[in-house]
């Protein structure tokens, strides 16, 4: 089944475009950079968005949805956003086709049918809801206004990647509004522990949370805060951002409140988002080899049960124990496959479970009915046990929870192999090249040096971690005075 | 609070209109055609989703995501769909915005960014799923597929109306792949009943099922069956279709199955879907004059719970009370919201859940907490009952249902008293100048008829009932002889 998808050590990126291919996650389309997310592949994102939106609205915030278009003189409106993401608009000219009077059975743009004012498909959505957020804000009661929205958005990328980079990809993007600079700033950090948690409790993937620096920076913020988390291949991928906007699109879309003391002040915002780039870092961090490796929180399938029969006498009777199984774990609110096929024998549906990463495998043959036992195998380690069938309802719950937090665990074993605290450049250099990872260094502080050691190393600033410590030290290029370490890395 | 409302008696489209702006579902945008969905507005659509999405889920149907964007070339494949949709189509015609030399901080399209194709926002994604199957489908192995998705699609309409017709709307839409002509015809009726279920069962709106005349067929289909649901102003409403595609997709995109003989044929397919026109649907089928009238299934929020009071002591004590309550009626699935604002009066919040559509609301004063009574009140029949605290944990789940089971019986008997059988033309006009609703008459079944009396009338045939009776008659149009009647009204 799995026979030819290729080895991470050998060629980490063709294994993860097979895999992604093979296990049924995502596909090519014919649209130049986008991709069509297959069933299996949007059952995950379903749970993701399932878990996030709950987070949302546990935190006080609802749902909405504003136009995928925004008209070019919005779009423009604040400058330093418009300039960040001109260059990747997918634009809007005409409404109409029309028969080409040439071609019989094709159409032409008509050229009758020329918009007034072009439309940008919705890079991102500050524009078209800060100039909604104008009508709905008059007074200090109107705010805070906590607003998400899930869509699709364009960004005209040239060079794609399925998940990580594509032209048309899914989102969620959170637009708050609020009466003072603390309380934005403090939505920021708490959207920002939301996809933390998020992203270390369900995906079991490891964070470093930190701040950008000015060049990394949201077009048109004040601050940037990410996440930002270390792939097998020793590149870092940054899997959310929250946005402290300040009175940036306030001011551009001129969003006033009275005040108490009935002031006109300009509001302050934040925005924050995810996307379905979080599917890329999922199958990247955890699986191996034999295919894609799913936290138990996350997948489509947590147990799926194969019956091991000759005789469709032994499928009978393993099916009705089968069944019975599945009934025993739903009440626990554990999802269930039973695999009751014909056309595949059990080794060729072992590997495809394996594959798609079904965290736990059971299986069932004639000689587990009469013993009463069943054997069970994880995904993650790949332990296989016979337990007595009583058990099962024990350690069917015990055995997800713990390849939960395994995978959490090795992959923070990993991330922790794979951070250096590093005072040169040339080891900084020889690091990046033979082993990648974060590495922990002292920086000056100027943009002009983060972007030679981009131009040289093609390694980035990730973050000032928020955990920065205070330290003196000399920066690895320039040799000026630094006060603390930043967190570099080679990134997706 | 909904002082100002335009009564239904005397202008339906602003009071409609009205509505939808002040019980905050939803707001022009600054992009023409296009709205924006408010949180309350949203959160109604929600609900409609989750109920959908469990069903479509139940009858065996995955979610998948299809690209935005329609390369033109593909959009041309299948002919009738085509030129159905060409004249109101979105077109992406360049990737790239840059500087206007000539005017500072403003941008213009980049004439060096011309796409080699353009490529069209979907009206309905066909083509481009059509065109994935292709690669997905070789083996009647791998059918049925069942996918659907849930999307944007823009459609340019000259004449917008929020939710019934807008340039971009949310939506579902399924697309499924059969080896056999008649189990896709099984998979186009199942879907029809599942809109027919979902619309009676939860919009509290009966609906009729019925087969399209040629003339208002989907493009590209061989039938199309819809579900029509009559508004309080005697005007039709289609909320939702069902469409049996024959082999037209398949043979446009070459989608060939090899089948258990190893014979090459070509698959069949459907398509159905519904969008936030349902909304629409829903405002329009049950509210009154006094705002919006929501199902308890639908409703955001199903009981509202407001405090009288006039010292801070007194509502310590309601609060006290009212909490109990909300954690009682949570217990059994409902959803409270407890309004506690010291800013608003009793009054004041009444009208305003009202205009919400809140079916039930609780009332509580200090005289209530002395008897140990509440005061219980239906947004449908404005009936109000003072009841003991002991009954309501019985009381209000009985009185939610019954609102649920009054609104469907109130339209259902709304529609017997505005459907009407007719056979003159003459009678024909007078009922729908007069007072609207369905017509019952004989068509000759020519497309030249029924575009006739669309003409004079603005009536459409909206469907041929499925229930079609036998009978013999004459054409009220032409005279000619005509087997059973159809439906007729003028239609949103």
């Amino acid at each position: 089944m799995n026979k030819g998808l290729p080895k991470r050590s050998e060629n980490y990126s063709e294994w993860y475009n097979e895999l992604v291919k093979r296990a049924d996650l995502a596909d090519h389309s014919d649209v130049r950079g986008c991709m069509v997310i297959k069933p299996y592949g949007y059952s995950i994102w379903e749970k993701m968005q399932q878990a996030l939106d709950k987070k949302f609205k546990e935190t006080g915030h609802s749902n909405a949805y504003f136009p995928v278009f925004v008209p070019k003189s919005l779009f423009e409106a604040e400058e330093k956003n418009a300039e960040g993401f001109a260059k990747e608009c997918a634009v809007v000219t005409h409404y109409r086709l029309k028969t080409d009077p040439y071609k019989k059975g094709q159409l032409i743009v008509d050229p009758d049918a020329k918009l007034e004012e072009e439309l940008i498909v919705r890079p991102t959505s500050e524009a078209v809801i800060w100039s909604t957020y104008k009508k709905w804000i008059q007074s200090y009661r109107d705010l805070p206004l906590l607003i998400n929205q899930w869509a699709n958005v364009v960004r005209w990328e040239m060079r794609t990647r399925i998940f990580l980079r594509t032209a048309e990809f899914l989102w969620q993007e959170g637009h708050t509004a609020h009466a003072t600079q603390d309380e934005a700033m403090q939505e920021t950090l708490t959207m920002l522990e939301v996809y933390a948690e998020f992203a270390e409790k369900y995906m079991a993937l490891p964070v470093i949370k930190g701040r950008k620096t000015e060049n990394e920076r949201f077009a048109g913020a004040v601050e940037t805060f990410c996440i930002e988390a270390l792939m097998q291949d020793g590149k870092a991928l940054q899997a959310g951002t929250s946005h402290f906007l300040g009175q940036n699109f306030a001011k551009a879309f001129d969003v006033k409140f009275s005040n108490k003391d009935n002031t006109l002040e300009y509001v302050w915002g934040t925005s924050w988002g995810v996307s379905t780039r979080l599917m890329g870092a999922l199958i990247m961090a955890h699986s191996d080899d034999e295919g894609l490796v799913l936290p138990p929180l996350l997948a489509p399938i947590q147990v799926v049960i194969v019956p091991i029969f000759k005789t469709a006498e032994q499928l009978n009777s393993i099916s009705e124990k089968a069944q019975h199984i599945k009934k025993l774990l739903e009440e626990k609110n554990i999802t269930v496959k039973y695999d009751n096929s014909d056309k595949q024998t059990p080794g060729f549906k072992f590997a495809e479970y394996e594959l798609k990463g079904v965290p736990l495998r059971i299986a069932i043959g004639p000689r587990d009915l009469e013993n009463n036992t069943i054997e069970i195998a994880r995904r993650d380690t790949k332990e296989k046990k016979s337990i007595a069938f009583s058990e099962l309802v024990h350690i069917v719950p015990q055995w997800l929870s713990s390849i939960q937090e395994n995978l959490y665990q090795r992959a923070l074993n990993f991330r922790s192999k794979h951070t250096h605290i590093c005072d040169s450049y040339g080891q900084f250099q020889k690091i990046l090249d033979n082993e990648g990872g974060f590495i922990l260094a002292h920086w000056d502080g100027s943009p002009e040096t983060e972007e030679k050691i981009k131009e040289e190393t093609k390694a980035t600033i990730r973050c000032i971690p928020l955990d920065f410590k205070k330290e003196n030290g000399k920066c690895i290029y320039s040799g000026k005075p630094s006060v603390g370490r930043v967190l570099f890395a080679r990134a997706y």
